[in-house]
């Protein structure tokens, strides 16, 4: 077996011992509040780590994208999707009619009419039914019906459209207080006008910290925390011994005593940042941050670090974004006690379609 | 041939004819200083259009990382290459001096001792001299020896070291004044100390607009210009109908008036925002911007857009930066009066190591 030492720099690895953990606490928080765990695939784009998260007790998979149901439902370790995206035009419907033949249940969602009005035509065309849940926009401010109103003019049209088998509502994220008016009240429109809502997705790993909150919640559908990252640990979510996954890189520069420079830039890590003023954290080198990055390069600020890390060392850096850090890379390395157990390929890679 | 309507949305086009201009203008350009230039593959990662650019008089290439160096050597397109990074550890600068077998000239860059040892140590080993530039840093932050003192430190060892052939200084960017004083103090230090440069290198899109303000410079590395984007509008080198590279995204959902989503999210168009507002523009929807990127959804904010796109049309997005959508897709598609001429995998994308 590979130690790691002898990975060539930049690499991504996950601390296999951290996944583990993650993985089963969290799917014991989801449990405890009685509801279903349905873990997004993003983060890690891997059918082997999705395996862990269903053998630890989830019932299903969140995709995104298409292309990453393919592959998920391709390696054949899941029956049950919801995919949480709005899928448009012909091409794409039907690609979604033929994955949906080949499981259980692949539902999807819908946030406009236009959108359901074309599942509608594809389960007609192909003859089956599409389980479909509407989107909800509860201050987010990305896709989703703007009241519990609109939610319930569209789960009307869900009703009468043929071959569209309405499920019920899905939010991404949970956030209080706004998801729990918005749900409160939907609910009580939803009772009126007798439409049942068997499933009530709601999503975000920052929301597992209050699940007791979203009591009307009969799912939820988390990503990030299987790695965990900067932005959970600032979230609140996470502390940094959950932090899975992390990039070895290597100082190939030191310009000036408060500055080193890392081989891991954006084509590693990504610029996202969202709430963290930086762009990464050093492990094992407390108050290093990485302050700027260019492609290629990381430009650490070593001002509040006492120690410093000498040119040709190998750095451990806990990523902003720990998903987008995933579609970077075609390999990730499993790693415990220093040796590299499993080279993963990050099957979902890349797959925006 | 395939009309541009009929590929799945997200998709990454070339304008063709635009790419082809700036290739020429920027040859024009570089040629009329009387200066050599050695555009930079990362904007592309593509041997097809790395050989438009010789063909148009490029006089060589310059890559950052050896597996980009790898994949245009295996190419055979080319036989003079600058690797514009510190190369680092046995096992890099092993591969370094195989690639440097393969071709007529492959010299590398240093800023400091131990790299510029690590790289003596590779050409004893292999037997052979490894042409050397120094690199400076006159106020990026990056990498880069601070100070022309520092660089003629580093360059008096790079002569007494074997099988270094010093060849001489490397910046990126070429920025007004501090650039120039620099250079101009070095190039005073090193004709004093008697140690010829027979190479000085500027680099830089941007710095296209003022090549006559460094005569210094032998030669000049740009890559952006190639396609362009909205920094490169912003930096005041490039208009909007010099923006030869585009995303085609399809309108998923327009949830309230003033907001559209697209089917490109950060996964395609990169978080990267340097100096601009926001993470993109609408080709064809003039005051519309991207105005937040999850990893799937693009956030179009039309509050300053008279005219508005409709749920499932096509529109075109200009990136903030281009290099790095290069290095999200797996193919980009050349195009031309509305017709998919040619289809390119991206062959360097996601080369970091």
């Amino acid at each position: 077996m590979m130690r790691i030492e002898e990975l060539d720099t930049p690499a991504v690895v996950v601390l296999l011992d951290r996944l583990k953990r993650n993985i089963e606490r969290v799917q014991r928080l989801i449990a405890g509040q009685g509801i279903a765990n349905r873990p997004h695939i993003k983060t890690h784009k891997i059918p082997a780590i999705a395996r862990m998260q269903l053998d630890a007790g989830a019932q299903g998979l969140t995709c995104q994208k298409l292309s990453e149901a393919e592959v998920f439902i391709d390696a054949g370790i899941c029956d049950d999707y919801l995919l949480t995206y709005n899928i448009i035009g012909e091409r794409k419907t039907d690609r979604l009619m033929q994955l949906a033949a080949r499981v259980k249940r692949l539902a999807v969602v819908a946030d406009n009419d236009i959108v359901l009005t074309g599942l509608s035509q594809a389960g007609v065309r192909h003859g089956s039914d599409v389980p479909v849940l509407v989107e909800c926009d509860t201050g987010f401010g990305r896709n989703g019906v703007q009241s519990p109103e609109a939610a319930l003019d569209l789960a009307r049209l869900a009703v009468k459209l043929p071959r569209i088998r309405f499920e019920g509502l899905m939010v991404f994220p949970n956030t209080a207080p706004r998801t729990q008016d918005f749900f409160v009240r939907a609910l009580a429109l939803f009772r009126d006008a007798g439409i049942a809502l068997p499933v009530v997705s709601g999503g975000g790993t920052p929301a597992l910290n209050r699940l007791a909150d979203f009591p009307m919640m009969t799912e939820h559908r988390a990503g990030t925390y299987v790695y965990n990252d900067v932005m959970m640990v600032h979230s609140g979510v996470a502390s940094w011994e959950d932090c899975a996954l992390q990039v070895r890189a290597t100082v190939v520069s030191r310009p000036s005593p408060d500055r080193a420079v890392l081989d891991c830039g954006s084509k590693v890590l990504t610029s996202d940042q969202y709430y963290v003023e930086h762009y990464g954290r050093l492990a094992h080198y407390p108050g290093a941050h990485i302050s700027a990055l260019s492609e290629e390069h990381a430009i650490v600020d070593l001002t509040q670090s006492a120690a410093r890390p000498k040119i040709g060392e190998v750095v451990d850096v806990i990523p902003n974004h720990c998903c987008s850090v995933s579609n970077m890379n075609d390999e990730i390395h499993g790693v415990r006690d220093g040796l590299v157990e499993i080279t993963w390929p990050v099957a979902a890679r890349g797959k925006v379609r």
